[in-house]
């Protein structure tokens, strides 16, 4: 099945002609004869995509796409409307309600059945990014706000410059934001994409030669990293349903047939913009995301789940690339006093003042992370014995040399670390024969096992010190 | 500029023309005359894409491939290479090293720059999976490791099933996995992509009287939730470069445009289907990621930074539907002595089974975190305030009728719970004259502030009991 499809038609013949249509490309297909029954439907079985009449016994295709967007978690679920004739007021207010598009009876079968697969794919593209079935996990600590992002760049495309040049006159006033135009051989140059526009424009003629250029110009904006999640509306000053379906299933976003209307093109650039804003906030989210699966968030420093497999891999190109690595294990001594004397608040301050002045120490290729409760790691590649020795004591020495203001606190307090240190042996240990060589896994928390038992001799001998840890036998 | 292309190639003037053709379809371009400046550029400057040469004075376009895969951050950069003679023994060779895709010159134009439009297409949607600039953060801690998932689930596309029938039996034995066969027209039928087949090919015939029913196929699989990531391969018995150029425009991943041979498909199919592996990998390691991010590592309830916003949810959806909402906040009666006693283990032991306990006495609908050290918030929907003060009686009880096995401890040892509630007021307050309505954030807050007031409370008449609490005046 390739999606499932709502047709909302009150008239029983039509929704089983269109049921026969979709059903043979196989689609699944549920239908509805009201509007209410339509809300119904879409809470209980969920269509990925609904196709209705414009009129309906309870109200219109566009009172429905209203309906829907008032629902609480509303999902992006798109109305596609079908009409019994072309007439431009109800066409406008139907798209002003967010109905996708309005195709006019009798349409285009093939045309349909692209419209339909591109609302199906942009429908499932951005369920990828919603991760639908973890959507109340993933999103619920960060439902993008409805985007009011800067305005938009729009750029319009095609041969004729002066007409071009009409156009964005009437559409400037409409839109807001940037309206630029490009020939359809330079869409594509430096001057063009540059700032990445949000939506463009391909006006294609019917006089055109060879309008498969300007449907290559699809797939072009497509492949682009700069480009390829802008909105793309094509423009036919003259309609030629199979070259539009061909727009559509290459990528296009929306289509006008009917030439130029700047109130019409404005509304459905709007609507393209709102679209990609709301695509780029759900990207955003999931950075946002798994940044913060990554960072403790008292510290900002990495946390343990990050840290750990990044020593790995930070030890494995090491030994890739025959260079030495220092790894430091980092103790704050006698952190308990500090939580007893000034309060839990003071020790958090403690930890996040220690953890800057370790971060402003280090170096961009270096990791610093915040292992346990008062523990951090430090990892620095590149480094020689002698100089891991002199930028651990140059940690300690910063740590323990200038006290802390800390809440709870009058007089300044004096912290000190403990550090013990590994290094990864440049050349690593000659394996025995009979022995297998080692993981890089194994590496890694052989290194932090050294690193472990050097801090705990460090305390030992008095904290506020570094010392070295010794291979395992 | 649409992406950055190496061309590797002894001969300058080959380099030239080549440049050429790219850069006039504004594609950015790199030089390099040898296998070690090829490896040093791609170093250095991070093409999208690489064109090389099959001989070069110091390797192949082969050795090429497998130098880059060397790489210890082997990142995902094509190669495609150019040949002068249309050779079984040399293309196989460059396909199993990771060449992409072999072109014989004269290459045709058009098919050359649609196969670099699909290459780059597809590295920058791996890029976005990548997380290209936050890839240290977001991928170091779960970099996919080399995917070797179940076998392969391959579909042969075609109208003539002899010939299917008898190309699966001379594929099988060089697969593994499962090669089924489809009609064009059954292809989206739910007995085939009902089990989300990993690779299709589309097996398209000189004698077809109208391919583009082919190619829209490559488009209904793309617009599809189980095909849209699925490997698409194009085969042609006859020769077709236009339509093989707008097979790839249109979403193929590969392409043979000289007809069957059993090794080079089965070697094509392969590639396609560790690709799609590694894709599924990192589209996995983004959920794992996204969903480490909303819980708390030690209990694995909720963190605080998920339970906050979702409380706004809640309390949102609840005044909507007109429905009351409990609000909790649980926190452990005396936390600091079990630390005290029995060590820092037994205390996250504790906090480990008290909130296994919450969790398995809650329903589905209902959201618990661990919003601070030994504090907990619960939240259930639709409960009355009779029902709620029943079920947060019933939590207490709990926790405190059945004492605890802990580490450091010989004898089981007895916990007990505080608990301060809020109840989402329905109908809600009565906004004042003059008094703005209450924004969702505000009305979450309110609800935890009151909560946190009855957990007050709720200690100071004892501890082990419940409190309900009332709305700031």
């Amino acid at each position: 099945m390739q999606g499932k499809i709502l047709i909302v038609d009150p008239i029983a013949t039509n929704r089983i002609m269109l049921k026969v249509k979709l059903a043979s490309a196989f689609f699944g297909v549920l239908q509805a004869g009201t509007l209410a029954e339509a809300l119904e439907i879409t809470r209980s079985q969920g269509p990925d995509l609904i196709i209705s009449a414009m009129d309906l016994p309870d109200g219109s295709a566009a009172d429905l796409c209203r309906r829907l967007s008032d629902r609480p978690r509303g999902g992006p679920v798109a109305v596609l409307a079908l009409a019994g004739e072309n007439d431009r007021t109800t066409r406008m207010a139907a798209l002003e309600a967010g109905v996708q598009d309005v195709l006019v009876r009798p349409f285009d079968e093939t045309l349909l059945l692209s419209r339909v697969r591109s609302l199906i794919r942009a429908f499932n593209a951005e369920a990828d990014l919603r991760f639908r079935d973890d959507a109340d996990r993933a999103l619920g600590f960060a439902e993008p706000e409805m985007p009011f992002g800067p305005q938009g760049d729009f750029v319009l495309v095609g041969q004729d410059s002066a007409r071009l040049q009409r156009w964005s006159i009437a559409l400037r006033p409409l839109l807001g934001g940037r309206v630029r135009l490009a020939g359809g051989s330079d869409v594509m140059s430096e001057r063009v994409i540059a700032t990445a526009p949000d939506v463009f424009v391909l006006v294609i003629d019917g006089t055109v030669v060879r309008p498969e250029d300007n449907l290559r110009l699809i797939s072009a904006l497509r492949a682009t990293a700069r480009t390829r999640h802008a909105g793309i509306l094509v423009l036919q000053t003259v309609a030629d349903a199979a070259l539009a379906a061909s727009a559509l299933d290459l990528g296009a976003d929306d289509l006008m047939t009917d030439g130029f209307d700047a109130g019409e093109l404005a509304l459905r650039l709007r609507t393209l913009l709102r679209r990609k804003r709301m695509t780029e906030n759900l990207r955003h989210t999931i950075r946002s995301g798994l940044r913060a699966a990554s960072l403790d968030p008292l510290t900002s420093l990495y946390n343990r789940r990050y840290a750990m497999p990044h020593l790995t891999k930070l030890a494995d190109q090491a030994q890739g690339a025959g260079r030495p690595l220092a790894v430091m294990v980092c103790d704050l001594d006698h952190f308990k006093r500090i939580n007893d004397l000034f309060g839990h608040a003071s020790g958090d301050a403690a930890l996040v003042q220690v953890a800057d002045r370790l971060r402003g120490a280090l170096r961009p290729a270096d990791l610093a992370a915040r292992i346990g409760g008062e523990e951090f790691m430090i990892v620095m590649p590149g480094l020689t014995l002698p100089e891991a020795r002199q930028a651990a004591g140059r940690l300690c020495n910063l740590i323990g040399s200038r006290p802390f203001d800390l809440p709870g606190s009058a007089t300044p307090v004096r912290i000190t670390i403990s550090i013990g240190m590994a290094m990864a042996s440049i050349p690593p240990a000659v394996a025995e024969p009979g022995h297998a060589r080692v993981s890089p896994q194994e590496r890694g928390s052989r290194l932090m096992e050294e690193a472990d038992r050097a801090l705990y001799a460090a305390k030992v001998k008095g904290r506020n010190q570094v010392e070295l840890g010794r291979p395992a036998a």
